[in-house]
């Protein structure tokens, strides 16, 4: 059981609060101080005394897929692996805490950070976030879920006031964090830099205490994002239980001044302490483990061979048989891109280069030209061509936003020059955040999206263009035909401090799909070199959600692995509401002939929706339509369920307008007796019923009506409506 | 000199803030009561007792265009003309006070009411709501500017709050309404049943006073839209002075109370009572006129044959030279539909009925047919085919929104049926809200769109299709290619009586053209008979603002009237902006090959934007792009001015970030030296400057860099930094 902070001198408990350094904890009695340091597709654990911020060279660590690429795998298992394997270097670096993972909506194309997160779709973000958090703290290392919430935006990102509307804020942007702290438990919850609505994601105690610890049930630590604290009474006062970095201790001075003033309740600060002890203890029993780096190196290769999406395959340009001569074309082919800039910047223990992979499984001539005539040259006399195109670590990053989406212009002119003599040519891409893909799919034969893929992409690749391996990536996030399209274009990445979020909850395929805009590549999408067929599907609804099970049948010529999407759409619904949601997805491995019936179920509270009038979670009854499909825009079978919804609306009252008090089935009858008596008449060309149905029932006072409401408002505080209730 | 009303005893004074009746004030010191009663394209007034509703029927009165039509005419002097002809009819009719114009904007094409608002545009809707204004306020009779605002809904549209940023409310929302107030000071203004920004419109302080009296110089009277006062006292208290309708006299006694008790001023009280009397003494002058009805008709027709726009005129279609024999189809020839459902629904004096006024200018043999086969038989063998599609009275209304903008199937079907027999058919066009045309403009050889054209639309039809009149009427609103690209598509009408403007400022064409939307027929657009050139373009920006001058020459065979627009860009601009806006317009009558230089100024006010930092108007410095079109999507020349912008930005402190800082000419250079002691490192794959520049000076300090900030802070407060200047 663990000892609370209370007895402490408030002096301690408040310098307990802060961190010594800039990656380390302070510590009392006798409990060392713990480490926390970046992460989260590998280890960022500086090796120095650490500079000011925190930007020095660290200590060699295997650098996994980044969020953007491993999100492509969909596959819960391969991430709760990469996290153990991240929590035993963490381990064996001296490390309690590593800071991720980052399951921040992708809500435009254009964010800088987009590569350390996961989805544009909150449960794929969530339960990828979940499995990561569960693989690293199954081996005694702390996870730190980040940035909470609604961070969105680099530009502006230390005052900038994410503006956010209730529903938007439950339904995507927390719902990846609930999912998360609800199943997964981590340790610790990274606060956000941004306002959430006003108020700093440091100093919001309705994030931070309300909603997260209160509604959530989180019962681990609050820390910092390093120097998101812009006032540390108040981020004390909010829930915020360790300011970072440490180092600068008058703001643990100001917690004791503002105790003994009388305007922080001390109490708050003995939580917060407390939360800290815990934290100690949780991360005292983990032993150094030694690292496996030749076993870490093969799970970065499986993982980044998972990520790999092949978005278009024409005339089975793929796979190669190893026997073409093959032109290898561009300079990422030797120096590839397999990360991000910033604070997740990893010191890559290995690194395999694409070029010497492939090089190692092609049996004919591998020329490769980094661009220009040699890369013609080189192409037209190939028998296939393997271009690698891609975003340098100078066109996105932590700390800034793209302004555009497109890849340079010299990599399209180079691509149509290869393609043009070259009629068999794969282009390999490389990026963080997504690009406009129209050029480059005009013109290639088959198209690889490896997003970022960390230190074995190399190989991976090498292995999707031979065949070693099926191509089971699939996008986390909709590739548009234009950036004019994104549901979030016109309000991002706002001004002067504020970010609208306009497009509320039509994030992604939601928005996309909501507008019918056609895309270039859909969420989901991805193809195999083998075939699945679906049937049997079949859904069920009962008090704990939907079941749904489908059979799969590999009927290509090759072992596979698909990724099964099921969307629900409620086509009856009264609200405002996407076409369809992703609401469970799995992974099948599938040997080529053999078939499986896979059985999802989605727990009930996934389907509500919620209501910013009674501030809850409600469950609209009536026909759900279930869709399963290899993405959001191709599906293949369909199902209806019938749910039964929630009895959750507001009660009627001299507020409720003559349309809702009219459709009350006890109510609307005997207002309707009220109100003729007051005969409307028939010249405004319009019915008139229909026209003042929307008047709220106390406002046909102002209209001599006093009597009629008043006999209303009795039959109301009689309880005479009807019982709330869905259909 | 008025006199003030704080003499009377407070009883009477409350009194005199609400009305007496459904349409009547009270009265008191001998004063007449005064009426107002419903507009604005007519006068509706009720002959008998009004019914609670005050829905009865009314006497006849001239029906002019409703505001959607007649903004077609982009027209300030016709529709000066127009209300002047009102204001004869009101005071004939012992009418003070006429409730128009609707000035509010056409946020979303499904708003019940938009055929009584002018257009997407401030401008347009402000200068033509303006010439209203002083039109009818000239010859004695009260405008009362409506309905004030953000009212661009009517689903649930007297609880629903329009949730606006402050720059759409400013620039697109209030934009219009502070043209009419500063230019044509109406006596009245109407507030809007909605809230705005959570607080409803008649209990607005912010906006019935801080904005409206205080920034605007507002001296008339403010009123409530119908039953718009939920709260009496909080509606006086925020500067509502007059609730109508009257009858009902305890919100007079809530009054008295709240003074007695101390929760009201009666300061305030005073106010608005004075504010009331005013009012009835500068009501009282007005004598009644007699209605010259045939006059009026004959305006009625001007002002309809202004109205119509040209939409498509393929092979020279229109005119028709009276030979042809011509079949005349759909309902619509026979039962035209020219006014809009509701309140402002006129009992019309007269009606020109299209068919009749077809047959009276045709020579040659004119059949009729409502639809069906004989449609088609009657199309085959006449020389044209003249279809009336359009919306009916249930389509569209006050009351309640549309939930599409399709015409009827079975008109789009029966339109084609005759296009396929008959190549030279025209479409003309009767809505209140626009209506989706891809269908019609796919097959019809010439569209005529009248939008509503009131009583004289039959006549100004036939005037146009037989080339009597040159089509002059341009576009007030976009017509897009489907309901899915509007800008206010995914959040409108909104839910649970929360309307989020989330496309803030990107309304109308400034959304379309910034996501670059193809459109059926972009803002602005209109054809003629004859065509226009328009040559040495200039314009000059000085303290005062820009002025622009282009000469316009009738290069065509025929005489006729074109409207002139001009748009401007600030290309370099590091604002979110549209890509350009309309800031002049101008109409011009020239007989063929004549020519005429139109000199347009446009006030340095209406070329800034509000910054709701520093809250104020601010003009950026620049260049600006002066374009001149015949619409928004067809400028036909340019040229550029240089804008010297305002010394306004907010000033450096310890929250501007390091970015901020070191691009300040003065602190920049110091910050910088102070900065390179800092040494960031360089392993994080990034420009590290580039990603920290975002971080607010104050937070560097959370980083151990405290000697740092407290240098520069000193530099601040000793006012080192460059005196605030755009360029």
């Amino acid at each position: 059981m663990d000892t609370h902070a209370a007895d402490l001198p408030l002096p301690v408990k408040a310098a307990l609060c802060s961190g010594a350094s800039f990656w380390q904890t302070k510590t009392v009695l006798g409990l060392q101080a713990i480490t926390l340091t970046d992460g989260p597709h590998g280890v960022r654990v500086q090796h120095a005394a650490s500079d000011h911020l925190g930007v020095g060279a660290s200590s060699p660590a295997t650098c996994f897929p980044p969020a953007a690429g491993l999100a492509q795998s969909w596959d819960r298992d391969l991430v709760h692996r990469v996290a153990g394997a991240i929590a035993d270097e963490a381990r064996s670096l001296g490390v309690s805490v590593v800071l991720g993972p980052g399951v921040n909506i992708k809500r435009d194309p254009r964010c800088g950070r987009n590569f350390e997160y996961f989805s544009e779709d909150p449960l794929l973000s969530g339960s990828l976030g979940a499995a990561w958090v569960t693989g690293l703290q199954e081996r005694g290392v702390g996870a730190s879920v980040k940035h909470f919430a609604a961070n969105n935006t680099e530009t502006d990102r230390m005052r900038s006031d994410s503006q956010v509307d209730a529903r938007a804020l439950r339904e995507i942007y927390l719902k990846s964090f609930e999912r998360v702290v609800t199943e997964a438990q981590p340790w610790t919850v990274m606060c956000a830099y941004n306002k959430v609505n006003g108020v700093y994601a440091s100093q919001n105690r309705w994030l931070l205490t309300d909603v997260l610890r209160e509604e959530w049930g989180f019962d681990g630590l609050v820390v910092s994002d390093w120097g998101a604290v812009a006032d540390r009474v108040a981020a004390l006062a909010a829930g915020l239980d360790l300011a970072m970095p440490g180092g600068d201790s008058s703001s643990d001075d100001d917690v004791v001044a503002a105790v003994h003033a009388g305007r922080l309740d001390e109490d708050l600060v003995d939580d917060s302490a407390t939360r800290v002890l815990r934290l100690l203890r949780r991360a005292a029993p983990a032993q150094p483990a030694a690292i496996e780096r030749q076993a870490h190196h093969l799970l970065a290769r499986e993982a980044a061979t998972r990520s790999i999406v092949m978005l278009k395959n024409h005339d089975a340009a793929l796979p190669l048989s190893g026997d073409e001569s093959i032109a290898v074309i561009g300079h990422f082919a030797v120096e590839p891109r397999y990360q991000g800039g910033g604070s997740s910047h990893i010191n890559a223990a290995e690194l395999d280069i694409p070029l010497e992979e492939i090089r190692a499984r092609a049996r004919g001539q591998v020329a490769y030209a980094e661009g220009g005539d040699a890369a013609i040259s080189a192409a037209r006399t190939a028998d296939a061509a393997v271009v690698f195109l891609g975003l340098s670590d100078q066109d996105e990053s932590e700390g800034y936003d793209r302004t555009h989406i497109d890849l340079p212009d010299e990599q399209i002119r180079l691509l149509e020059a290869v393609c043009a003599v070259q009629p068999r040519t794969v282009a390999v891409l490389s990026h963080g955040g997504i690009v406009r893909l129209s050029g480059v799919n005009r013109c290639a034969a088959a198209i690889l999206d490896g997003a970022l893929l960390g230190q074995g992409g190399g190989s991976a690749i090498a292995d999707i263009l031979f065949g070693v391996a099926d191509p089971s990536g699939r996008l986390a996030e909709t590739v548009p035909a234009r950036l004019q399209d994104a549901p979030s274009y016109l309000t991002f990445p706002g001004e002067h401090s504020q970010v609208r979020y306009g497009e509320s909850i039509f994030v992604g395929y939601r928005g996309y799909d909501a507008r019918d805009i056609e895309v270039t590549f859909p969420f989901g999408h991805g193809l195999s070199y083998t075939e699945f067929h679906y049937s049997d599907l079949a859904a069920t609804a009962d008090h704990h959600g939907i079941a749904v099970s489908v059979t799969v049948t590999n009927v290509g010529n090759r072992d596979g692995r698909d990724v099964i999407q099921v969307y629900l759409s409620f086509p009856e619904s009264t609200l405002s509401r996407p076409p369809q949601e992703l609401r469970a997805f799995d992974v099948v491995e599938l040997e080529r002939g053999a078939a499986t019936t896979v059985t999802m179920h989605i727990p009930r509270a996934d389907i509500a929706h919620w209501d910013d009038r009674i501030e809850s979670w409600v469950v609209e009854g009536g026909r759900c339509s279930v869709r399963v499909g290899r993405s959001s825009r191709n599906i293949l079978c369909r199902t209806d369920v019938q749910v039964v919804g929630d009895a959750a609306h507001p009660p009627l009252t001299a507020d409720s307008t003559l349309g809702e008090l009219l459709s009350d089935p006890v109510i609307g009858p005997r207002l309707a007796e009220q109100f003729q008596a007051m005969a409307p008449g028939d010249s405004l060309g319009t019915d008139v019923v229909k026209m003042i149905s929307s008047m709220p029932l106390s406002r046909l006072k102002t209209f001599g009506a006093g009597d009629a409401v008043a006999a209303v408002e009795q039959m109301l505080s009689d309880g005479a409506e009807s019982p709330a209730e869905s259909p």
